[in-house]
């Protein structure tokens, strides 16, 4: 139980530094994002922005208008994967052990093996390639002590599937290469020729923006803005509402796991202890009474067993959700600063025309080039809306029939109990 | 809630020093019995032992050979009473104020008026005619400040209610002259001779003894101490019993009433708030999932009141249950206490026959009224283990009754909920 307390400590602030753009504030984004998109280093947004000729990626990226507005071009299977099989591995003669998990995706259903580290590196390439428009939250932490313990094998595991499947789901990130060669590499040289090759690749940062191919008319400036405000007002306020929910949920776990059961069990252990006593008075007819307390006690006992293991049965999925989407909306204050620091490079256009750093066709372009990263916005934030709308629903409607079926069963156990006692 | 807290502090040792005789203890009566039954003052059990000529009291109680041993002879008709409208009455042209209850008998169904001082001079004449064979329960707290206030003024009633019940159940308390006068007075005249009277009585303290008539062959000395020892043993571990659940449910109380509800409350403000911040997604196809998450919530909180108002609806019926037995049992110790006072005045009878201080005769009959000592405490004890299972088997009913009831409605209460969620 002290382990679960600790795998659930959710409160605390991730270590990584999170840029956190508020409403009205200007970013110069330069430093602040190079220590999360190293693709990005070594300029802003202008990079995509001025560039002569955006280079001819083979993946192109598709924006189509939808009946919510901008939406990605959607595969017509959704990819989908299962991690499992957690095995432990050697190297080195039995010096270094690793745990290793298969991966198996629905479209060729034939596992490939990865350690966690190998999670990581495929982390590392999707947030420098998709960093700068897409959020790619990060993998569950790293952890250097107890990692074979099989309580946190299987907590690392589930929230590995949590972390595969929201790629999987994701149309951009999971028709990536990279992400191809995760899932289906066919043997050691495949998985080695194919790293090599991920690890060289240039299309990364912000270029990413040059890939992307809205079809619909370029915005205006000021309507990119209003966009980017509303995203950054309403990820801000979800990320409040996420943590406030986690914060209430620690400690009704804590509640549920510690003094309320013990609590159920003293009642229990009263009413049993009362039923031993009369059981000593040495009068007729007793017997009714002392089974019926002792069940009654017994039951009680029972209850209390039922609300310490009931967290791991309901509020563990809706902790494991919420957490999910703190990780998720923690990036997009990157993301969404990556736009602010692309509007405010065009705001300063004329400004730059005037001291002739920049031509009046760069400053149109420009203009064309934010819209462009403006759908990517709006895309990206109605796949977040909608997969948001199916986890909640679903996270939800797991809560509460699980909440029904243990007030249920409390109910019934209690109807039996009741039914040994008898008024003469 | 701050009040109802007060009300149950039920932990606390009463104020009254009561004797607590524990197995083999030899306790010397006299000065120690002396504070609880002023008719007894001048001497222990050994007035009624040596007693030249019982005195012929006209109350006469008979015990009967039952299944269960000896038992008091019942009425064919079981005498009970109403406590009910509490109204406040005022005297010395509204310079006092006082609560005035209406007393109904089922003999009669007739109200006669009683404040609280009534039923406390009741009490103290039972106390005095009856103590030393029956424990009289104490009558619930006088209590100075806020006694006009509802709450109050409710839970006295309920006690003074409790208190009636409990002595018109018992054979001999419910047929004496001051039991019957209490309930059925006619005018105040009547009231105040009565009084007198009843004041004035002196077949009191021990001497209730010389009225009961076992209809039962004189016990053997070894076999009434063996008796005694164990009620005294099965009073001592009930009274332990009835302590330890009250403590429980003493802090269940609280937890129900106080930091429990506060989380469902901060559960379902969670949800609410999460649902009014993605009511502000501007995505289309919100309004369901958020319908759902603000009724899941506002269900939520109706559990946190459900909660906090659960413990009055059974707890409190429990509470009051074993608070009257933790009275009840406070009381046997003395009862215990005159018998153990009269074995240990028997087993000295050959020294005090050596010694000349009684006749050999005087030693016969010390013996013969012992064994009606016996049955009287053996009557008493039969009367109090059938009160018990039927009190224990009645309580436990309604508890868990009512219990089930919370849990179904809760179970049902979040099925509504449930049923709101869609997974598209």
């Amino acid at each position: 139980m002290a382990s679960a307390q600790v795998l659930y400590d959710f409160t605390a602030e991730p270590g990584n530094n999170e840029l956190t753009v508020r409403e009205g504030e200007t970013v110069t984004i330069t430093n602040q994002v190079s220590t999360r998109f190293p693709g990005f280093s070594k300029s802003g947004p202008e990079l995509f922005l001025l560039c002569k000729q955006p280079p001819k990626g083979k993946e192109k990226i598709t924006i189509y208008m939808g009946e919510v507005g901008p939406v990605w071009s959607y595969p017509e299977a959704q990819l989908d994967c299962v991690v499992a099989d957690p095995k432990k591995g050697t190297k080195m003669y039995g010096l270094k052990s690793y745990i290793e998990y298969h991966v198996i995706p629905n479209t060729t259903n034939r596992p490939v093996n990865h350690r966690y580290k190998h999670f990581d590196w495929l982390y590392e390439r999707l947030l420098d390639k998709f960093g700068s428009a897409i959020p790619i939250p990060s993998l569950p932490d790293k952890q250097v002590t107890g990692r074979f313990e099989e309580e946190f094998i299987k907590m690392r595991m589930e929230r590995l599937q949590g972390w595969m499947t929201r790629m999987c789901r994701h149309p951009v990130v999971s028709n990536s290469d990279v992400f191809q060669l995760f899932l289906t590499y066919k043997d050691e040289k495949d998985w080695k020729t194919g790293k090599r090759k991920a690890e060289k690749d240039e299309d990364v940062g912000v270029m990413i923006f040059s890939s992307i191919e809205p079809e619909a008319p370029d915005l205006d400036p000021i309507e990119v803005e209003q966009k980017c405000d509303q995203f950054s007002r309403f990820t801000k306020a979800m990320d409040d509402g996420v943590k406030d929910l986690l914060t209430v949920g620690q400690e009704h776990w804590k509640r549920c796991t510690g003094p309320l059961p013990k609590e159920y069990q003293r009642i229990g252990k009263a009413f049993q202890n009362l039923s031993s006593v009369f059981t000593s008075s040495g009068y007729q007819g007793e017997a009714t009474l002392t089974d019926a307390m002792t069940s009654a006690g017994k039951t009680y006992e029972e209850i209390a067993q039922m609300v310490a293991e009931q967290p791991r049965k309901d509020l563990h999925f809706l902790m494991e959700n919420n957490n999910e989407y703190k990780g998720l909306l923690g990036c997009f204050p990157d993301t969404i600063g990556v736009h602010k620091a692309a509007i405010e490079k065009v705001k300063e256009g004329d400004r730059l025309v005037a001291a002739s750093k920049i031509t009046p066709q760069d400053k149109v372009t420009m203009a064309k080039r934010v819209s462009t990263m403006s759908y990517a916005l709006q895309a990206e934030m109605n796949h977040f809306h909608s997969n948001r709308i199916y986890d909640y629903n679903r996270v939800m409607q797991l809560y509460l029939e699980e909440q029904v079926k243990f007030y249920e069963t409390i109910a019934e156990k209690l109807k039996q109990a009741h039914s040994q006692f008898t008024t003469m």
